[in-house]
């Protein structure tokens, strides 16, 4: 490994985390909060000077293991970094909860520790709903947009960041490539700031639930979330944003190219929105008899079902008291998640796909083993490191399930309150059932199951592997 | 698909079937049992007029395809046999129930739907432990044992049979391989039986008790199971009872042949006498402070391992009242189950190190992308058909899992209930937590979900394949 290569890329990250910490100060200045505003400025100087410090540090070109190591080191470098305005605020009966609130973040978890977000300032607020929006796209992505790069290095960066089992290169230079993801994201982010707006929002709620929901985070900014509005323009325009934005970003750049036929041809985007489409109706009939109208039954259970499906988490009903089918097919969502490629995180539907087509080939092959059947998504074959990846992974995933449940099972709570912690925060979602539902938050768990949780979050939105080869480093090191 | 020959074979199974039938019938007989002694006798006759209608049916020999066909079909029909005379006694209420218990009894899952099994006669009772004997091995090898068969169309049925991800041939010939296995295993029980009688255990007990144990089955013949002869020896043989049947045969033939270092050596065997050891101690301590005594509490949580480790399913506490971490251990064993080639069911040690295994070739692969390295168990590379199907296998029993819990949701049961129902049927395991806990019974679930939860103790038993090529058959017949 190239350290001195490793240091610099750090380097380089935590100066953008500087300038970007930047906007929830003028934020904060703006709104008068004057304390905040140092608790920002002092973080973001320190930073700069560690940033100054590391960029000395000259290496040559990155190869893949390097790649891992920096996006793993990066994430938790710009967490332990976030967390300090947070913890200065005093909010946060520890760093490690402040540490668990920032992560959710930036890994668009949403879930928090806070029964009260309304006790931050507005520029505090702003941050945390920000890092749903940084996070989002990628950190990485966000870096190489900025600064100069060499295109094989950012290759690996963006491999090792950009969630699904494939990497989208949409051009051939990955500054190009993150450039037009971005203006993708931003220019959606803006139509929905002011689609909330027009719908009676305020604008610096609508900026704070638009980042949620375009980093498909979760964070809120008062505990009565969007009921506060009593709108329900406002919760279906952020259900279909939700669902926008758990769409692969390529099938949007597919359509700017004009191939709007190839976009709708997407297999992945038709399994998602059949699956949406079931869950939606299902649930819909299944809550049916304790909401009354069928009207807001179909809008609550759309919601509901864009939220947890996307992996966004905002709630405006307590799915906790509906009907077991429903918490059911919700848990059942959150594993699945929404598209590779987009800002949610989950399984990914590509992976199921992969996975299913996966099972009937080796069904066939039981039948006829004569028979070598490729598997094809999209129309093209899937070749065959892919196909690996996706089923180790799917048995890592499992692993690592049972395994974070195990460990938070020492704080003697439920059975379904953890296993459904362990997905909410793996598969950053946010909320979870029983005691870590819709209305209820993540300080029931003691601050080393918080560390645990974070750590979850952080592998699961870089997708296990490079949190994993951060520490086989370290231990190959030694 | 060669129709003909698997009329045949079916028909060959069937005229077994009617023969192990006679020995419970010839128990109800010897207890003055006359009304159950007709009820087995009829069911004996009308197989055997159908068993000599199929078997008049001749055909070419197998492809692997129907030996899938064959084994699927071929549970299917002996449980569809096995539940009538169950039913015929009027102990259940209604025609899916008695072949839920049957299906619970081939399949050594060892789930009842009876809160008092007590109320059955002695040979029904026999009859009910019995199935979990012959289950355990296989029927199929027990059938391959008896009668002519080609060697060729014998190993596709082991193949389909035999659990884990690697088919057992000790020996070229298979109708030898079985005759082994079923010595190695009539030999064991044997000696369980003896050593259960020496303890206290009446006869007839002992017998079932024993068959139960063999099996991995779990099936008690009251409703205070093993807790009615109040000693702890008993409880204690049982434990190592089950443990010795959760290891793979290969081994005791390989002891049988005198290479006992081998033995020792085999790196399933270790893991899995590693996990329970972790297992025992730290329930052991997280329970110790309830149960108040070191060695009461070692016993209790010794048992408790040996029982869901190997899916066998006996309970001596109710441990859906131990602390939690307690409980989630326990799941988690449930999912691992004992050793490939063994009788007892679960995901198996060997595809959990199979898949640890791809998992560290994959980060290692990440780290340096040229690096080929295979993955080796017991000293020895897998080959890439076991690897492709373990992971394969992996994702589509989490698949499963998740269909399942959503199916059974529609009853409107909690969450721990459905979950731990799925893996203890699917798992062939028994018990599970909540409403289906130690001291519980699946008559909470409708007669539908008892039908899936059949099915999945099927699946589960035949590792998933051979079902799912039963129905893709038919499927492409039509």
């Amino acid at each position: 490994m190239n350290k001195k290569t490793v240091i610099n890329n750090l380097g380089k990250i935590m100066s953008v985390e500087a300038v970007f910490m930047l906007v929830p100060m003028l934020v904060a200045l703006f709104y008068g909060e004057y304390r905040d505003t140092l608790y920002f400025g002092g973080t973001i100087a320190v930073t700069i000077v560690f940033a100054l410090l590391f960029t000395r540090a000259k290496g040559s070109s990155l190869n893949p293991r390097d790649g891992y190591v920096i996006v793993a080191s990066a994430w938790l470098i710009i967490s332990l970094i976030g967390a300090v305005p947070l913890y200065l605020t005093g909010a946060f009966p520890n760093y490690i909860s402040a540490l668990f609130e920032i992560i959710s973040g930036f890994t668009t978890t949403g879930a928090s520790v806070m029964p009260e977000p309304g006790v931050l300032g507005h520029g505090m607020l702003f941050f945390r709903s920000f890092s749903h929006w940084i996070g989002g796209m990628g950190v990485l992505v966000f870096v190489l947009m900025i600064l100069p790069m060499e295109n094989d290095s950012s290759m690996h960066l963006i491999r090792a960041e950009v969630p699904g089992p494939t990497a989208g290169k949409l051009v051939p230079r990955m500054k190009s490539t993150s450039r037009i993801l971005y203006g993708i994201y931003s220019a959606l982010t803006i139509a929905l700031v002011i689609v909330l707006k027009i719908l009676g929002m305020p604008l610096f709620d609508a900026f704070c639930y638009a980042f949620g929901t375009a980093g498909t985070g979760g964070f809120s900014i008062c505990s009565e979330a969007l009921g506060v509005y009593h709108s329900n323009a406002i919760e279906i325009a952020i259900g279909i944003g939700m669902l926008l934005f758990g769409i692969n970003f390529n099938v949007y750049y597919m359509i700017l190219l004009g191939k709007i036929k190839d976009a709708f041809k997407n297999e992945e985007v038709r399994v998602y929105f059949g699956i949406i489409a079931f869950a939606v109706v299902s649930i819909c009939v299944n809550i049916y008899h304790m909401i009354g109208s069928l009207p807001d039954a179909l809008r609550l259970s759309f919601f509901q079902v864009a939220s947890i499906m996307t992996t966004t988490g905002f709630s405006t009903a307590d799915f906790a008291t509906w009907p077991q089918f429903s918490q059911h097919m919700l848990v059942f969502l959150m594993i699945v998640g929404a598209c590779a490629g987009s800002t949610a995180g989950g399984f990914k539907v590509s992976r199921v796909i992969i996975l299913w087509k996966s099972f009937i080939s080796e069904i066939k092959r039981a039948i006829n083993p004569k028979q070598m059947m490729p598997i094809r998504v999209n129309g093209s074959v899937v070749d065959i490191k892919t196909l690996q990846s996706a089923k180790v992974y799917c048995a890592v995933y499992f692993i690592i399930v049972c395994l974070s449940v195990l460990l938070l099972s020492l704080n003697e709570l439920d059975f379904t309150t953890n296993v459904t912690a362990v997905l909410a925060c793996f598969n950053n979602i946010g909320p979870g059932l029983a005691l870590v539902g819709p209305t209820a938050n993540y300080s029931v768990y003691s601050a080393p199951s918080q560390l645990l949780l974070s750590l979850l979050m952080l592998t699961g939105r870089l997708e296990i592997f490079p949190m994993f080869c951060l520490f086989a480093k370290s231990a190959h090191d030694r």
